[in-house]
Parts: structure tokens; C-alpha cells; sequence
């Protein structure tokens, strides 16, 4: 397979945006990212877009042809890959492979998600949709309390609480208050995550990632090529991509994501890496728990560590592994689609030395742990400069 | 790139399924699968699914892990693919990269929907989410009214007649009739199908694919590796999708679709032929104009002679290029992310002697093109076998 680099990334600020539709969200984000790569458009040979719900939250599916048009990138193929909040990293995955195999030179690679159009509830139901419908959804159990049940379970097995949960929010809209892409750039403290409203106990609001719109775009091409284009090519050495039950109840465990276990030492072992060799980790912080969890299934911390961890400042920006640079899910939003891209742009600008003031020092090699679901899907990608 | 072939393939029956969920459909078609190719799950490294619209029939997104999960395939990782009705041959190419690239060696590839359990309104207007919901959808056009509006072009440009139109229905129910996968097993006349209640003129009902549950699958392996599974591999030799405009209005033009006029070379440029070293072509007839077009777009027919080369018969089987032996969409039935899949099943039988009643005489090479919407996406594939 050939080495794939990303030579260009571009994102719109993601948040509430009534002034932008879904086609124009997309179209922005592809521009910058072509921007960045200083190439036009009729370079590009392919694509593939995340994206998890368009069908039912604006009512329109075949969105790959859709964003070809849009992006005036007619007739190149353009294709859409659905895997729920990790949507986007299997978009990723795709146009390694697209670029890896030869099928294709150039290639764009995108996430979206228009999510604020609609009601909250409504919103919360098309979410489900990525948890088990016949099972868990239908029965009443949405996001929040599918993942309120796992922190629960932590709390009981690990001795792990509601301020090392808290802690994570805290550093993570810290980092987000550096990143002028981020939804929500303000601090808040350790009491204000506390005292927030309960949504499923024991997570409050600010234990959970918003709903948000936004895009987001990366441009591949094969490493021996992206020395043309760029100074700076940022190498993929790893994609690993692993599933699991959909519902809950029929997982092996409830305090961690064997997914994320499996797709990260899958992604060790490409890369020929241990997790010390890791300098900064994007993490799926749907909710608090969530990164708790997987900076333990990816090996960083111990089981049963995370929370501590996150407590004592291990995973903050000059801890021993930065974690959610970027504000995370938490932070930043979560347009689901879009995510997994964001998390690869963030891998990219710090690569770069581009992260402004949340740049971590010396950074040459990342990773990013994108989930569907509750933790169905998971995808892990590693990326290293030269 | 790898060269690829397919060493199973296997599918549900094509109809109404009140007995069976999607879950079902999509288990009984891939261990139908394993079975042809005389492999167990545990050889299979990753999948691909192509499904357009689960999020909207059936509640269900994610259901690349949830067919994983169903098939007993965790934790291998299983991606969903979606462009609209050309979803299976959009996972088809999908897994033709991942094993072209090295990345997996043994891939199933699904495609499946489940239609019949709603309203024909509603579906027909989850349908319309493959065209532009904002500007078509929202207006009223559903499907069968977009290919009306192609059909009364045709017929004012090239005087293509009502009767040509229905000479394509009245062969692929011939052949359906021989297909014990198909919705529809029985034959029809001209007669019938003019007489047929009018759906958006020119169109009748028997002008028109249904509404239809089913499934399909196909086993892909490195080719080097397929004869240590069967003696009869057939290579994938071409691959080749392209995008056009989702509006109808913002086509160039209205009586071919440019997208499979540029897949269509594109394939015939990567496999080295002519459409004249075509043996069979399973074609995207969701509406008997479409099929008509199609054998124009391939170059099987000089423009505007679709029509009088389906009336004479010259697409039939014993033709110069027998079109849809399966029965194509009009007579199998469409439960649109399975029909690339099946399409591909068909081309794998006829190429190994095994259509039974139906079969190509001395079939060695066959070619597929599905169609996403009215057009924005086309796929085309051509198959060989040794």
C-alpha cells in the first residue's frame, strides 16, 4: 500500500449557524482546505464525506453527488460513509485507502453534520439512531443515558467521581478557549460542572458534548507526491477501525470500549508505537466518561487511572499525554460528521507547530480515537511530521 | 493496485419480507455468501454495507457494527456506504480498494434495504432525499415525475415511443420469470403495460421499479489468493463511479445521464475494451426509460436508437447485448442499497454458467451500472471471468 499524507486542512468554526446550510457549511470547509494545500479544485480526483444523519435531519441522503455539485467538483466521485458519531474518521479511512491503492491520487476528505435546525428532542432521537433502535432506543435509552450507566459502573468498579469527571470538562474548555474554531471558548471551573443541570445522573450538562453544526476537510495524497505540494506533509502511519454490540447489554464490559482497545492496538502495532511514544491524543469526549475510559482502553493510563489522571493534570497541555488540544467534543461541538475530521485537522496543526496558544511542545507524533455510538465503531488514526 | 475478484455471492430473496426484519436480511444474505464461497465468518477481515435510507425506514443508523455484531463478525470492522440507489455498487468499490490496497484480504460486501414496512408515501418521499430535496423534493418531484420528465424528452428528441419503453418491462419480466430471486416471476405484454395505471406520464406502473425488502452479498479476495477458495473466481477488472448535479435543471442534459457516459468510459478505459467485448449488462432500469438510456450512455447503442434496439429485441437474451437477465430493477425488484449487489451476483452467475434458464451463452465478460437518483451518481463494473 502506498504512504498517505495529508497536505491540506480546512474547517468552518463550528457552533449554531442559522445563516448557513448544510451545502454551504460543506462548501466553506472544502475551500479552506484546498486553500491550505494551495491547490484548486480540478486537482482533486475523489472523495469521501462523513456524515451520519442528513437523511433525517435535513431530509436529504446521496449527499456525496449532492457536495461534488456544490463544491463544483463535478464529475469526480464523491462518496458518502456513515458510522454514526465516527462518520468521519471512516470517511478517512476511506480515502487512505482510495489514496493507498492507487484508485486515486488527490483526494478530499470531509465531515458534516447540520444538527441545530431541529429540536432538541428530535435531535436526541435521530442520536439514537446510532445506539441499537430496537434495543435501547425504542426502549427509552438515549446517549446520555447509556453513557450515564457506564459512569456509573466506573464509579462503582474504580472508585472514580463526579470531580475527576468534572476535571476532564475543565481542561478540555481550557484548551477549547485557545482554539477560535471552538463553539463554546470560555473557561469554566471544576463547581460550575458540578452545580450544572443534571441530564442522566451522574452527568450534568456540562459532562456532555453540545449539539452543533459544522464541516470540516482534508486533502491526501500519496507521501512521495506531497513533497509537491507542501513543506510540511503530515504522514497517516496508522488506521485501524474495530466494532462492537450496539447495545449495551451485550458488551463484554461496561467501563471501557473494547472497540477502542482493539482499533488501538491495531493502530500500535502499524505504526510500531507504544502509547509513550504518543505526545498528544485527540479523544472522543462525547461525554466526560468517555474520555475517561478510552485514555485507559488506549493504553495511556491504567484501568481504573483516567480519572485520577485527569484529575491531577496528566492530561492537560505540559502533562505527560495532551489530550482534546483542540476542547474536544466538549469544547469545540460535536457535529457528528464531522468530528473525526476535526480531530485529524487538530493532529495536523499541531504537527505543524500551528496550534497557537494551545501548541504542544515538540509534538511529532499524534493520535486521533473517534467513536460511533456508544462504542460500536471505533476508529484510530495516527499521524507523524518529518 | 491488487486485482480483485469475487469467490462467493449469495442473496435473499428480492419481495416483501413481513416475516423477516432488516437484521435477518442481512445475515441470510451474507451467510449465503460464506456458504458459495465455502469460507466461515471467522476468514473475513472487514465489510462494507450499502444501505440508502435506514435512518428514515427503520430508525437505524450505525448499521455497519450492527450487522457485524449480527453476523458474528465482531469485532472485524464493517463500514456503511451510501449513494442513494447506487449504494451497493458504492460499497463494492469500497471493498475492491480496501483489498486493492492491501489493507484487508477478505471482505464481505452487503448491500440490503427494507422498504415495505412503511406507507408508499413515505417512501416515496424518502426516496425523493436521492434527489434535491430543496429543489426538487420540496417542490413535488418524486422520482417517477423526474423520469417522466426525461421520458417525454427522449421521446420528442428521438422519437422514442410508449411501446419501446414498454418492450424493456415485457423483457425483464421475461427473464425475471426465470429468476427465483425475483419480486415479480411472471411475464407481461406490451399490452399490459400500456394499459397499466399512469403513474406521472409517460409512465405506467409496469414502467416503474417497486418498492421492495431484500439483501445481497459478495466475498472479495486478492485474485492471486482466489483459487485456494474456488475454482471459478471472477475478476473485477474495471471500476469507475462519477458524480453529475442532483437537479434535474441543472443538467446539461435531460435524455442521458453524463455520469454514466463518464463511468462507463472510464471502465472501459481501465478494463482495455469496447462495449462491443461486452457479453451481458445488468443495467439500472428503475424506470424503463432509464434502461433505454443506459444501453445509449454505454455506447451499446447509437443515441436515440435505445428504444427501436429494445423493440426489435436486440437487448433480449440471444441478442447482440443481453440487458437485465436477472430482470434488472423491474422485475427483481429494487430495495435500493442491495440492487449494486445484486447486479454483481448476477454478473458472478452468468459468468460461471450457473443463471440457469437464463443463461448468457459463452459469457466471459459482463458489466454493471447502477444509478444513484436520477443520475448524480453513476457506478460501472466489469466482471471476467478466466
Amino acid at each position: 500500500m502506498r504512504r498517505v499524507a495529508i497536505i491540506g486542512a480546512g474547517m468552518t468554526t463550528f457552533g449554531e449557524h442559522w445563516e448557513q446550510g448544510y451545502r454551504d457549511l460543506a462548501v466553506e470547509a472544502g475551500v479552506r482546505a484546498l486553500e491550505d494545500a494551495g491547490i484548486s479544485g480540478d486537482k482533486i480526483d475523489a472523495g469521501f464525506m462523513g456524515t451520519m444523519a442528513s437523511g433525517r435531519l435535513i431530509g436529504q441522503e446521496h449527499i456525496g453527488a449532492l457536495l461534488a455539485d456544490y463544491m463544483g467538483l463535478n464529475p469526480i466521485p464523491i462518496t458518502r460513509v456513515e458510522g454514526a458519531c465516527a462518520s468521519g474518521s471512516l470517511a478517512l479511512r476511506q480515502g487512505i485507502m482510495a489514496v493507498g491503492s492507487g484508485m486515486h491520487d488527490v483526494v478530499v476528505v470531509g465531515g458534516i453534520e447540520k444538527m441545530t435546525d431541529l429540536g432538541v428532542n428530535t435531535v436526541s432521537d435521530i442520536l439514537g439512531g446510532a445506539g441499537d433502535q430496537e434495543w435501547e432506543l425504542f426502549l427509552g435509552a438515549t446517549f446520555p443515558a447509556i453513557y450515564a450507566l457506564m459512569a456509573k459502573r466506573h464509579m462503582l468498579d474504580y472508585k472514580t467521581t463526579e470531580e475527576m469527571m468534572a476535571s476532564v470538562a475543565v481542561k478540555n474548555h481550557k484548551n477549547g478557549a485557545k482554539n477560535k474554531y471552538a463553539q463554546f471558548q470560555k473557561e469554566i471551573s471544576i463547581a460550575d460542572v458540578l452545580k450544572s443541570k443534571e441530564i442522566a445522573s451522574p452527568l450534568k450538562v456540562l459532562d456532555c458534548s453540545p449539539i452543533t453544526d459544522g464541516a470540516a476537510a482534508v486533502i491526501l495524497v500519496p507521501l512521495d507526491q506531497a513533497h509537491s505540494f507542501t513543506k510540511k506533509p503530515i504522514e497517516i502511519i496508522a488506521s485501524a477501525q474495530a466494532s462492537d454490540a450496539l447495545a449495551l447489554h451485550s458488551r463484554e464490559s461496561m467501563t471501557g470500549l473494547k472497540a477502542t482497545q482493539i482499533a488501538g492496538k491495531k493502530a500500535f502495532e502499524m505504526a510500531k508505537l507504544t502509547p509513550k511514544d504518543i505526545d498528544f491524543a485527540e479523544i472522543h469526549d462525547c461525554f466526560t466518561i468517555a474520555e475517561i475510559m478510552a485514555i485507559e482502553d488506549l493504553g495511556f493510563f491504567k484501568k481504573g487511572q483516567g480519572g485520577p489522571a485527569s484529575l491531577e493534570g496528566r492530561t492537560a497541555i505540559g502533562g505527560e499525554i495532551p489530550t482534546n488540544t483542540s476542547g474536544g467534543l466538549k469544547a469545540c461541538g460535536h457535529p457528528v460528521g464531522a468530528t473525526g475530521i476535526k480531530q485529524a485537522i487538530e493532529a495536523v496543526w499541531q504537527l505543524r507547530g500551528q496550534a497557537e496558544g494551545r501548541q504542544v511542545k515538540d509534538a511529532h507524533i499524534g493520535l486521533t480515537q473517534n467513536v460511533g455510538g456508544s462504542g460500536a465503531t471505533a476508529v484510530v488514526h495516527i499521524y507523524k511530521n518529518e
